[in-house]
């Protein structure tokens, strides 16, 4: 090949081979780098008759990409703070003399939001371009067609157009990427998506318990997921939980999910959720329940020791087992009606914060394919805000106030149930207290203002006065 | 006066001037400085007679100073993170041309842990001593005798102890001071105390609430509170709740808590604890529904706004009052030893990952009297350490242990009925959940990492193999 490439990719592991595959199958050529040149020797080995080009050296890389050159780095940060120096940063450093103005780096893995800004900044006062791209679906969405998040400015990203939407997911023929706003917007709404993600799965592990506490076999639950995912709950989670549930261990013959051990790790992006929304002041309960069953299904030594000290009731759920499984699904479809209300919540608030522009029904709209929290109730969310761009809260919008109120009966009896016999359903709980803390008038914090006045003069407004005077009592005094 | 002070005081607002006339009513002969001298001259004014220097410079006030100078400074701090430079770091920047080997800075306020460190290495460095100390007890504390819990060098303890053993509250005739750790180990102990500090508030209000909804009268509620502030729940804050419940409005007669807004704000301290529990990935649930609830307050006008959209059931309690008041102590009190066994292992974690050398039994002990969260089951508490150094968690102390198994069937119940009738209880709910999660053998996170291995090859490990040993199943396609 003579012409120069269209698309350059640096990182050769398993989500950079499927991206260049997928690039690549749409008509462009791409040059690729990996540090180990045996990698990159590999794999135009295995891919003979396409258009790629294996460059040895960073300077041949370069040199074979279209100007202006658009460069994609996927190789792996273990940054946890944005003051960590990483694996990004040493390339981007290597490229840097070797790229002319207005060339543009993308970073396609899961950096910090606030490293996106930083690397944003630094390149624009080096004349180049810089785009903080999240990319989710895992291996099969960057072979096939992933939802991208990409952040940076909206000149970049008409540059880069063509490429993203010809690679991403479609849905309906609209593809799974849209600018989603300026800086760190990008990776920011990814790391979004990926604490909503955190939420669905706790979700969806908290119904298949309630039914194992009933007595359903793993193939009864089961079959409970594959017909849920027939239904209004229909998901990309769903549905492979149906899969996973019907999977044999070729060597015992049981379903494998119970041979599997219920230890589960979780990532700094989990920790990063959940310090941006305590820093926005916005509550997140039930991604925020997922991360802690995560920690504490870690702990697995500690808690079988406890299992045998600390009591609990004997189980004893006597439901029929069709109502059971009704129950079950509008407890677990509102819970997630919540986790997004409040996903969302925290997104609209950064954004207005930021100054990013973001569109929330868009952004709702390039999660219904390619990605792993793809679901057909998306469709919904992104109707809502068409409807209402200026939503307050998703809990508000007709739909589904109206899914709330049909579902809040038995979403209440599931989580009074799961209470009574014992079984912890710490995601259902913290999505129902928000819906019933959210939806009240009155909370009894007035008594908390008072304790703070009393032991602190922290002061206090009243009902019967205007907003904003603030008033003190003097109380008591309390010995000892 | 000619003789030369025993300890010196910068920052005369509230809290240092309760401070300085404790010390001095201890036999103890006290300088202070303020920046405004106005306020110097007119503390100096109201207090004639007492062993008082007033400095109006801060090289007179440090000449007046018996060497090694024992200097504490209590001036507002608004550092959120530790590169932000503030008042507190001002004032160190100014004394240091000024002192000589060997003298001790104390920080009295609530600054970060991390902070803490920066400063007693910088002190270090300059041949001068540092402690930072966590001071609880609001105003009234820091005059009779508040709770201190100093951090830094053993040697720098020493030459302290005696003021801070006098000035400190007694419990029992023991000082509740004691040295916690090096490092910032006293600040980061103080910030989980405020931590726990917002879980027992937030549990008082949840109770509160449930009496309100089953038509308790605000008198009726109070009487509770007082009634319980005589058993086994006996607390400050449950002391003053009950007292703050029968105060009534001078110009309405109304109970002043029914004016109250019910709105409450929340500061950085509850930030640092929810991050620093997810760095150490420690679940301290309670407290972070006690932060959550606190948000959620303070959005009055989403939530009157929701009140009118979003449906909940009609409130239907029907339970024997007496009977209630029971099973809502039970639910109260369990809750609470969650809070605490949470607050602890999160302390215990820190403070190994750090080599503080903590003592848990100790440092409970140190909390019953003058701090805000005192109470008398904190007596149980260092007993349950004492009798056993190791403890891995504090639900598993025979006391706590059986506590927890008596009150759990009323825990249940409350949380059941309070969900059943719309009523939020949060924390609550979050206690109750880490403490089924906890004792449970098998969670159900087997099927959240067959998901992880089915979208993103995570691997796991199986029940019947060796710890350590990861396997991948290859999961069937999964088409759309």
């Amino acid at each position: 090949m003579s012409q120069k490439s269209d698309f350059g990719l640096i990182g050769l592991a398993v989500m950079g081979q499927n991206l260049v595959l997928n690039v690549e199958s749409r008509g462009f050529q791409v040059s690729v780098f990996n540090r180990t040149t045996a990698t990159t020797d590999e794999f135009i080995a295995k891919h003979p008759g396409k258009k790629l080009v294996g460059a040895k050296t960073l300077e041949e890389f370069v040199q074979s990409l279209a100007t202006p050159r658009k460069i994609q780095i996927m190789v792996k940060s273990n940054a946890v703070k944005d003051s960590d120096r990483d694996a990004v940063d040493a390339v981007i450093e290597q490229l840097i003399p070797l790229l002319e103005k207005d060339d543009i780096v993308i970073d396609g893995g899961n950096s910090y939001y606030l490293t996106t800004e930083r690397r944003d900044k630094y390149l624009a006062e080096k004349g180049l371009r810089f785009i903080g791209a999240g990319v989710s679906g895992g291996e099969e969405g960057a072979r096939k067609g992933p939802s991208i998040m990409p952040g940076g400015p909206a000149s970049t990203w008409e540059v880069m157009k063509p490429i993203f939407e010809s690679i991403s997911a479609k849905v309906d023929g609209e593809p799974c990427v849209i600018h989603i706003g300026t800086g760190g917007a990008g990776h920011y709404v990814k790391m979004i998506h990926n604490g909503i993600e955190y939420g669905d799965m706790q979700l969806i592990c908290e119904a298949y318990n309630i039914f194992k506490n009933a007595g359903f076999t793993t193939d009864e639950i089961a079959q409970v997921f594959t017909d849920w995912n027939d239904g209004d709950m229909q998901s990309y989670l769903i549905q492979i939980t149906g899969k996973a549930l019907e999977q044999k261990d070729p060597e015992t013959g049981k379903p494998i999910v119970e041979l599997i051990v219920d230890k589960a790790g979780q990532k700094g992006t989990g920790q990063w959720t959940l310090l941006n929304a305590a820093e926005n002041a916005v509550v997140i309960s039930t991604i925020n329940a997922a991360v802690e069953a995560r920690i504490l299904s870690s702990k697995k030594k500690a808690r079988v020791a406890a299992s045998k000290e600390l009591t609990g009731p004997k189980v004893n759920i006597t439901t029929d087992k069709a109502e059971l499984v009704q129950k079950v699904h509008d407890a677990l479809y509102a819970s997630k009606v919540i986790s997004y209300a409040q996903g969302l919540d925290l997104i609209k608030t950064m954004g207005e914060a930021k100054n990013w522009g973001l569109d929330l029904g868009r952004i709702a709209s390039i999660w219904r394919g390619g990605c792993i929290i793809r679901a057909r109730f998306l469709n919904k969310i992104t109707d809502a805000y068409r409807e209402n761009a200026e939503l307050s809260n998703l809990m508000l919008a007709p739909f589904f106030k109206d899914l709330l109120s049909k579902t809040q009966q038995n979403w209440r009896e599931v989580v009074a149930l799961a209470t009574l016999n014992g079984i912890p359903v710490p995601a259902f709980s913290a999505s129902l207290g928000y819906y019933d803390s959210y939806r009240a008038e009155r909370l009894p914090a007035n008594l908390l203002q008072a304790q703070r006045d009393f032991f602190g003069a922290h002061t206090y407004e009243r009902t019967d006065k205007p907003e904003g005077e603030f008033f003190h009592t003097e109380w008591p005094e309390v010995i000892g």
